[in-house]
């Protein structure tokens, strides 16, 4: 069975290789682009203004590696991949949840940004606590490495 | 630009048809399911046992309409597509957060559930607060139905 998708606009950023990005938006809150969306789609963006996080769901397009296992950033052991947010997965789907600055025609400006330039865009949900927020859910090998995301990026492991 | 992706998995849930089904995870706690992921990817599974709560991305394969804007459940206006988490979207891409109750090898048992009986798996991610908790996220048209939600249930809106 194969799904096929389309890109409803791209993502705009200062990160124009996989080195030194930041591994999630929230590593990094310096960083700022601009997500454009199609002209085709531009009318599905209406009401959009009142959310203030905004979650992209995209197409990791510079990865061409795929596998089961991987030495996650964070960590020095082999983890299974849906156990990591890699990118390096059998599905190269990309999810980040990012701040909205502003809206302009087809444009939105965004703050809290880990996405490649050029990566193509395939969808944007709004963010909504009441479904997304778990504030205590337990992060498995990750506990070790918790409160060292904000400090931490990434290197050549996944620029292929 | 054509973008192929696979499933890895499937849904097993108590929701045989897109009526009456919880609107979101949160939306009706008291369902639950397996997530059985196929043979090749078994081996991504390793480590997920230590989150309490994953990432399920799918593909809405019951849904055949597309549009730009909807009147969600929630609402009596019509909304951006993008403002919504509808599924009829340009890219029929689902997105839910469940808890993990259990792995058993290749079956993952969940709660929280609000997916279709079949749904095609693209994807599992965990969940990690650090990456994916806005708690004070500002909700635009849904702020009016804000607490409304863990009541409401699905109508044939959608269910084409």
């Amino acid at each position: 069975m194969e799904i096929t998708f389309y890109p409803i606009g791209v993502v705009h950023s200062p990160f124009m290789e996989l080195n030194d990005m930041p591994i999630q938006p929230v590593g990094d809150h310096s960083e700022s682009g601009v997500v454009e969306i199609f002209d085709d789609f531009t009318e599905g963006l209406k009401d959009i203004e009142g959310f203030s996080h905004i979650i992209l769901i995209y197409y990791f397009h510079k990865v061409e590696e795929r596998v089961l296992t991987v030495i996650p950033f964070l960590d020095k052991q082999q983890r299974g991949i849906f156990a990591t947010r890699a990118p390096v997965r059998p599905n190269p789907i990309g999810l980040s949840v990012v701040r909205l600055v502003e809206r302009a025609g087809s444009k939105l400006k965004v703050d809290d940004l880990d996405i490649l330039d050029g990566t193509p865009l395939l969808d944007i949900k709004p963010y909504i606590p009441e479904f997304d927020h778990r504030p205590d859910a337990a992060i498995g090998w990750l506990e070790d490495a918790r409160g060292r995301v904000a400090q931490h990026r990434s290197d050549e492991r996944f620029s292929g």
